[in-house]
């Protein structure tokens, strides 16, 4: 079977297409035709070669649903079901060693120092080559985590919840208290802070308001959200003022940052309650230091700051329930639709910030 | 000012309407005009004397919500807004010592061994007697702890927050882990688990079952519950073979019990995954022991039981924002509404299971 | 290469030396000269066929701690260093899937339903045949996670931490709560009890009483335990007044039943305080269920109960940790060492608790 | 009676003794004649005016042992027992209202706004004057959570429990992990790093580090730390080179500041481990920013910071019980004994720091 891939060669250059060839399937692993491959803000960065981790050549592209065309011996999913050709199916994106002592001793397998994560740190160079969600097909090696998934959902729709949204939830999951009651502020509104606000109402908080820049985006979250706060109509001040006023001039209990950007914590500490949780979920790669004021953000107010990097599969399971109790919500999310050969231009287009969230799909 | 109230002067006797004087009240009290009381189904319990807590004569009731006639002093809601004449308002029934081991240290106040509750073991005898909801007043004494309402919310909703919804968010606020993508199980379906149910549901749940036996409780709750199983319709296997079905033979993440029956628990247990956990929240009156196998039902499959006593003031708080979210679907379950003479009334429709949920009114 | 070992081949015979002939070893897997294997309470029922996973023919012993003979390629251990010859180790007794969902989504490994288990149920039947400690070496399969240990410690006071220390760890461990000023009872003073003793006083419980009934284990207790109570000299009515003393009249944060007797929670129950915690550690094969009053041993107290089932590479290295921080201590409590081939007659020792801790050696 | 006290009556001027006459006390109040006082490094701060908090005139002094002269009514301690004449008492120096968010909802009173302090923000310009430890006596108001302690440990080794050692154990405690098998770094080595050390390892920690600049504390801590580092000895990387060592190359499970210096967080965040917790205890007046690169620092290791201000009354219990089992290391900390009328000078050590813990003494 042969199958078409895009293929980053050299960084900053356009994504080409190539054709692989797939023989014999490793023992255990799954050969997957792609439904829908999320085009992944940080997927602009790894092509620019600003992610240390990437080699080339690589077939980018770390989100996607698929259609299982074979098995190779047997597989289960997480749920301990067998794996059978034509279901559909969603995996964890990243390979942990299950030997080291984060994924034995301290539980958090996602910060294994052995992680390879597809379309980010596994080349196309060796067999069986498919290993990035850009692809016609991948296949999934033995270690990969799979998740069936019904077919009655938008495998575009689901996507989401392969990166951005297990990211969320791997943020939202290490709080130390329910939800239910609190009051969240999220600081951005791309996939990922979207994907934090719904996870948070649904989670039971009492209020949460998103702040962003973008009116458009700001109009799509408009139904899931309690107060959207757009930072170009209210300066920084105005926008404390209105975060004091919803939540009885405390602050609020979370502030969540999915913007990406490192300065926009000097706004979140001023945000947060007295005793409040700062998590830090958006920053994904390197940027100029911010300076903290260790006292007054931090000791005074008794403050929790998390750093969240990326997920595991309990993350991906909770980030797929989302999903499928929100579907019609997430379907709304994707603005932009393209072709395996478009990927170049899907990519300019997220760069741009003219997509909030485009995908792959394929007919 | 004079009020009436009913009043229980001898267990296994009808309460009977008397009239109380207030004149000054104490110096941070809060004098406030009924508008709903809710007859919970322990009152039933209490009015035959079965909970040793309680003296006589005592006026019954100790879930309420009224509009502040009088604020003797200043006196502030958990939010910091001051108190005023016309504020809606609830509160905590109970009142802790905020002094002992378990209000400071171990910071489980809801555990004080001093704690007094309205309508439970604060008799009318003595000054400012209004220590019950069944009356047309209450006076809150200054340690009371008070949250305001808001006005366009029908206070017959709200009342079940004060002790039902309260002790269910006590349940679920211990849970060590977020519920989002987790099975609920919840055993009963009176007012404590509807409350369970929506509560469970709306802090992410992926899947709340409730097992039921009243058909016309069960249609009530059958808008916000996945799946609905009539216990008298389905034989215990059959329930538990429903139950692994839904969670891919496992059983579920955490079962509540709220059907007040100790005999629960044993069908429970095999409900529960291994490493799941097992919340006790219905029993409030001594009853019959039950068997229980400790290898089996607990350390062999790794089970967390814990027993949940009433509920603290951030349960209240919880308690209320879910109901303020959910209005509309708590309005339905009041499926019967009293004047204040007709409390014995009342006790007896709660007590034959004919009302799902009956409030005292106040025109 | 040859070893002997002693096998249980018919349940309730005695175990009888066998030869077995290692070949080559599989990919990863590592052979081990054990120095040490423990004899644990369990191997007692075991051989009787009371344990239901165990099959025969097989070698007995689940504790061990080895020096390394050969790796067939390579192998890190869980701190990552690489393991080679004459290296002193100890290493998970269980074998996890990896892949279900207590092992990759509720991050519950020792609940894996397909935990495989050195001397409890892999028989000697396949080759590599040496799959329990009662041998001159076993083989330690690709999967099994593995610690180096120092070499200035006596191996036989560290095989306590592969079963009942790494299970007393699991215990403690799943507190919600720092043990810092927290008082613990322990029932029963067994090689677990013991344990559990010493790990609680080392996490900063302010007081730790045992409640045993043999004047010899209380006496090798009398060193790192504040309170001894002998179940001999007290009165059940006793013994609480002796808790209740120690804990200014509130009753214990944190019981730990040890005693391997389910009927020790009812009186466990009566010593808890309210909001306390009981961690069921002992009871490790079906026993007569025990009547539980609902509403007085769990609800009005607000307890949480929790089963403790065997345990996992966390809790080993912890338990470890605690062994090599105390080691005279522990090795105080090795009463009977015995060779290979007097087994029979260490499980009869243990049977009929003459020994407290008894091992076998290898010199 | 009168009582003499050293008073603050203007910043950067010295203290002077005045007389102050305590006639009636209010009902609930205890008169404790001052055994030992603590002067705390935030005293040198305070005396300066750089705590935003502090009125003049002010007795200073928050640390303190005493013994009581008079109960004004009925009084008991926080494990319940009747407060008497004579008794030694130990109590929170903070007092909180116990009304608003923190001290209800959300547990956390110590970030109680209302939070009042002896020795810090209570003038003694009013009666009943003596709320500062800088005094023969202090009155503790009814609100004051008070805890006897026993009379055979030496006031002055208790007194550390007030201030630095319920910070340290406020920052312990909130660690979501016991500490047992763990590798635990602290920087700073006065009284808060110190005891921080002390806790550490009584909770468990298998290694205890402290980085320190001064060798004769050095000298002093050497006897319950695993690892001293002299930073005047170790460059910052030959520093984080040992940590590594210690830790198999991973970093420290826990990292604390306990030097005062936000800046010792840039070292700081490069000695944990990926998924590591930093404590930030240490600093407790205003100070320059430090620049954080939030995705090396936080983000990309997952780590969890936490800002930990000053302490509750659980941490207060669980210090003294730490001071109370290492009795006699305690009392080596307390390098400088002064009587009352030499406070001036005994600021001026601990500003210079010749003294590691200095203490006021009385007859």
């Amino acid at each position: 079977m042969r199958f078409r891939a895009m293929v980053l060669e050299k960084f900053n250059e356009p994504l080409r297409m190539k054709e692989f060839e797939v023989a014999e399937l490793p023992e255990g692993s799954v050969l997957v035709r792609m439904l829908a491959s999320g085009v992944c803000g940080s997927d602009v960065h790894i092509a620019k070669g600003e992610d240390p981790r990437t080699p080339v050549p690589i077939i980018l592209g770390h989100e996607g649903v698929g259609e299982v065309i074979e098995v190779a011996g047997e597989k289960k999913d997480l749920n301990g079901e067998p794996i059978k050709p034509n279901d559909r199916i969603i995996w964890n994106r990243g390979i942990v060693c299950r030997k080291c002592y984060w994924c034995t001793v301290a539980k958090q397998p996602h910060l294994c120092p052995n992680r390879k994560v597809y379309g980010i740190n596994m080349s196309c160079k060796d067999y069986p080559h498919l290993l990035g969600c850009y692809a016609e097909a991948v296949v999934l090696l033995p270690e990969v985590e799979v998740l069936k998934i019904p077919k009655n959902v938008d495998p575009a729709s689901v996507v989401i919840a392969s990166c951005s949204g297990a990211t969320a939830m791997n943020a939202l999951d290490s709080l130390s208290e329910p939800l239910a009651g609190k009051s969240v502020v999220i600081q951005g509104i791309g996939p990922l802070g979207i994907f934090a606000a719904v996870a948070a109402k649904s989670m039971g908080a009492s209020i949460v308001a998103v702040i962003g820049g973008s009116p458009e985006r700001l109009s799509v979250a408009k139904d899931f959200v309690d107060v959207l706060i757009n930072r170009r109509e209210l300066s920084e001040e105005e926008r404390r003022r209105k975060i004091l006023q919803l939540t009885h001039n405390r602050g609020a209990d979370v502030v969540i940052e999915a913007a990406g950007d490192s300065r926009a914590l000097m706004e979140g500490f001023n945000l947060l309650r007295r005793g409040g949780t700062y998590l830090i979920a958006g920053v994904a790669v390197p940027q100029d230091p911010i300076p903290v004021s260790v006292y007054e953000n931090l000791v005074l107010k008794g403050i929790t700051l998390r750093g969240v990097w990326v997920s595991d599969t309990k993350h991906l399971v909770q980030a797929v329930n989302v999903v499928t109790s929100h579907e019609s919500l997430f379907s709304k999310l994707i603005t932009h639709r393209f072709r395996l050969e478009e990927v170049n231009e899907a990519l300019r287009y997220v760069e741009e910030r003219r997509a909030l969230k485009a995908v792959i799909h394929f007919e």
